[in-house]
């Protein structure tokens, strides 16, 4: 950590300031220039207060030179991480494909779409029980029932199921019935909820928030982490800009950047991203294109008439058709679907 | 709801979609151009599914004229709501001042941070006792400790408390101690959370999250006001922007906007929009000038030694100083503060 | 365009609006709900003034149906353009590579830079004269001497050029010397610039601003085309968000939203839009997975000495190699690159 | 200048890094810690090419501790600059309030609305002759006419004149015609505007562009002061953000972070800012409130007729009512409208 002070403070400041930052243990380097004083701190800053040295007068500005992550950081496991579930592999060489409808309406429709998604390649069957609408008019989705559907849609196919929870409260009915737990973007700041899964044994997906740093993500995995549960999936879904051409702006670029910064696995879901089907392809494309380790892609038998985001769900015939492209794009990066 | 759609699509498509429209219950007025078909929908369509209507290939683009919320909406409750908080009054010609720590810390530290701004002229005392870091490895607050000190201050001062709740499992607690709710930014969408603050008698404080829209934000009081808790005061805190300057970009536009689209009360809280404490009082003036019901201001005897958000906190004497300026504002618009 | 009206607005004003409606060669199709009157205007509404009709009291929107572009839409030309510039084509079926320094700085560079681009398949060769620099304190480019430069280059490799231009000062100059005429992201709306190169015949590489919509983009495109010059290549290079990590945020989606819209051709730039070496393959091989027409690629022979955006710039056998990546994506899309 | 090196870095790769820095005459102050190597810069950096520094494999950030402004610093400049334009004063105590129609449409039209705004206390008459428009089937203002009937205005009232250039072929035509030259938002960063518009005499209205930080902001304003023009005063007028509410997002904070930066005056203009004339009072309250050193406003005699921004311009009358309470708000902050 640096702390840039004004070089016309007032000695005493000075030192008091020094004399503060030596009580927490840090050792220090000092620097003075003719505007400024650079105090580099060496030791472990994670745990200082940045907004506490900065509420001194003298002060100019605090920077960061470790990244505040810990677990999540490939600097201390340069390994990537790739995790088994169920026999459905994800991260290093081999690239999961997620699929299902937004939400889980009746047994007929979630077996249908399971069936067709397993057939064309899908590796984890996605589908919503618990659904987060920002309107309360609108369907909340079948919750519990919704789970039990899903289940017997896995008794059929075999496919490892992915949904979303809300709250810790359904938190033993998801660990006992899901297979992925995944965090929607209007939650990855929930810490209460994020705490509560780090204690689980079971995979998190986590999707980015959709106004969320790349750094603030990762250290809402590190919450997950912290807490025993390393097995942390990444999810960008888009982020909040000022185009609205498109639902969100998928940022690409977080990708090679998660990668870099951290070994867990990072997949992408382009139809949240998009907001329209038919920029689901050339975005599913573009993921794996960028080194994606997944995509997730809602797939509905009838999109006219789903409860929920019907505009960016694919059916199950153009689905299948993507998936002979991605396992091309798979072949010439050297990954495996599955 | 205007639907519009391609003029060349086929006859049949077309026939197809209005009859869709029509077994909503909906009356169509159909008007045909060049290039588009307009399909003006008549009726209640607060429920109608966007998305299922764009999944249409047919349909260029689907417009909503209404607006979503409607408890919240001022066009069904012309006017303004006033609360009456423990005799503290909030909306209409009363603004109030929330002042106090970030957080909790200690007995001496609340009781003598809550006389000073007594004192001063604030009408409620914040205090944070459950806080949502972005680290895991911060300080988290003192829990249900900092909830039994908030309330030997309110004790000692007569001021009502705010304190913020993160998740449901505190909320029986919540609803003994504090006299209003506060929902933080990361929250503003944890819809489980709002729905059972909507079941409480009490009032809630909803911060804008982050990178909400107005829109957004107004739907999230609905969430509340639908279960039949009318007493939302919303709380603008500043929005992600590119500008990296401060912590936030307080959006102080959306005093004005909130107030011609809602009868709800809107205050703002400028320590955390800024995020540096010599910032506070322009932006609080600003706020007032522009008007708000009310601002929420952090208050810290000893900034320095903060456990959290020691940069954006003023010192006792600051606030007092503030609050001369602020009186003379509050006259001129012809508002009370108490 | 749709009008929505107040119901409860008086007669008389209502009279006044639709009179004013008409008085402007439109046709009105008038339906009342109980909350809104909705007018659909019909006929040409391109030069309509959306904000006069705002500015009275009983309008609570405007929305607007047709695209306010015309010669840029694809409505209205469904063929992709294709252009033949000296021999290198973009549009179609043919990916473009523009390949070269940020900023040319000698003889020597840029033809050692020239050579390898092209032994490695790059279409065209890119270099900058003239430098819009946030700091007037950086080197600003080599101006006239840079073209001079950039033309022996093309003469020993026969690579037409690409090269920004920063006024119209230089129109005469840039329209002898150069084979693309880019306009910087900077100005993207410098009107007057855009419409002189509109009189111009030469192909314009039209930068996205960094904080334009799709939309505003085509509207630029529409004032080069609306002089006469037809050829405009459409260059996304990032927008800016609220995220660092990056320079800019590479929007990915842009690509099949413009192709969707538009009939002109779109490249990536992903130097740019990162702003580090190490992102620049990705991000590259996303792009063509998307479906861009081409990318923009910043190669030097000496990063760590450029003089401008150095650690964005491949190195001449990074850039090799990812040639062959991507050849082998555009075989897959059934693209030729040249 | 701060360097951040990865401590594993090869010895060889360091020592180059070092040589390369000292050969630009900088003094290096050298800290190992466990992760990361921290090279402290000293010495005058501001022409160091931070790109070229992050290219280098080994480097993994580098940090600016000094601004990169150097005449439009507070640091070197610390009294807040005064400018008197034909009397009118700006900066300091003195608050101006510019205000007129978006474009002169005729010479009734500006003759009216200047009588009106001067006699209401406006201190400049702004309108526009050369207009910016997105679209190029909008009216372009009037052009030289348009600064014709502004000298008529001017003559009339004796407010001096504020109008926007659009590009240096116009520079002799505004120098001899104009008091203010105003730069628009769309300008910001044509720098070879602002190269000549830096070699003039005459003071310049700087328009923050849409999506610019204050710190490129006052990097253009830089390259004004560069060549010999110290009279820039900055406009805020509402950046670009994912709020649609607004036609911007008026950053208030904005006023605040530049007086403590720089010395220049910083004005607001609450018209473009909101795009709606009823939240033009709020927020030129909340401008004066912040501590801004003036106002810009829109005013139109007819605002439904108006050729541009007719939603965004208020009536004579309505103008005279918010000055009647702008002047109470000045004199709380001891501030003197003229």
């Amino acid at each position: 950590m640096i702390v840039v002070v004004n070089a016309n403070a007032p000695e005493k400041e000075i030192e008091r300031l020094k004399e503060s930052l030596l009580k927490k243990g840090l050792e220090i380097n000092y620097s003075r220039g003719v505007d400024h004083i650079i105090m580099g701190l060496i030791g472990d800053t994670r745990s200082v207060e940045i907004s506490n040295i900065e509420s001194n007068d003298i002060v100019e500005k605090v920077l960061r030179v470790q990244e505040p992550y810990k677990k999540a950081n490939r600097l201390f496991h340069p390994e990537s991480s790739v995790f088994n579930i169920l026999g459905s592999l994800i991260g290093g060489k081999n690239f999961a494909v997620m699929a299902g409808p937004c939400s889980v309406e009746s047994e007929e429709q979630i077996i249908s779409v399971a069936k067709s998604v397993k057939a064309a390649g899908a590796t984890f069957l996605r589908g919503g029980a618990f659904k987060p609408r920002s309107s309360p008019y609108s369907f909340q989705g079948m919750g519990l029932d919704g789970l039990k559907l899903l289940k017997i849609a896995k008794a059929e196919t075999g496919l490892p199921i992915v949904s979303e929870i809300m709250s810790t409260e359904m938190l033993d009915e998801f660990v006992k019935d899901v297979d992925v737990i995944q965090v929607g973007t209007r939650n990855m700041q929930n810490f209460v909820l994020l705490r509560e899964l780090g204690k689980t044994n079971k995979p998190i997906l986590l999707k980015r928030g959709m106004s969320a740093t790349i750094e603030e993500w990762l250290m809402s995995a590190e919450y997950i982490m912290k807490e025993g549960n390393e097995q942390v999936i990444l999810c960008e879904r888009g982020i909040r800009t000022f185009e609205t051409f498109t639902r969100n702006t998928l940022d690409i670029s977080a990708v090679p950047a998660v990668q870099r910064k951290s070994h867990l696995p990072i997949i992408v879901d382009p139809s949240h991203s998009a907001g329209m089907y038919w920029m689901v392809e050339p975005l599913a494309k573009a993921s794996i294109a960028a080194g994606a380790d997944g995509v997730m892609i809602e797939v509905h038998n009838s999109p006219e008439t789903a409860l929920c985001d019907g505009s960016q769900s694919l059916k199950p015939e153009k689905f299948a058709e993507l998936m002979i492209k991605l396992k091309k794009y798979a072949e010439i990066e050297g990954k495996v679907i599955g």
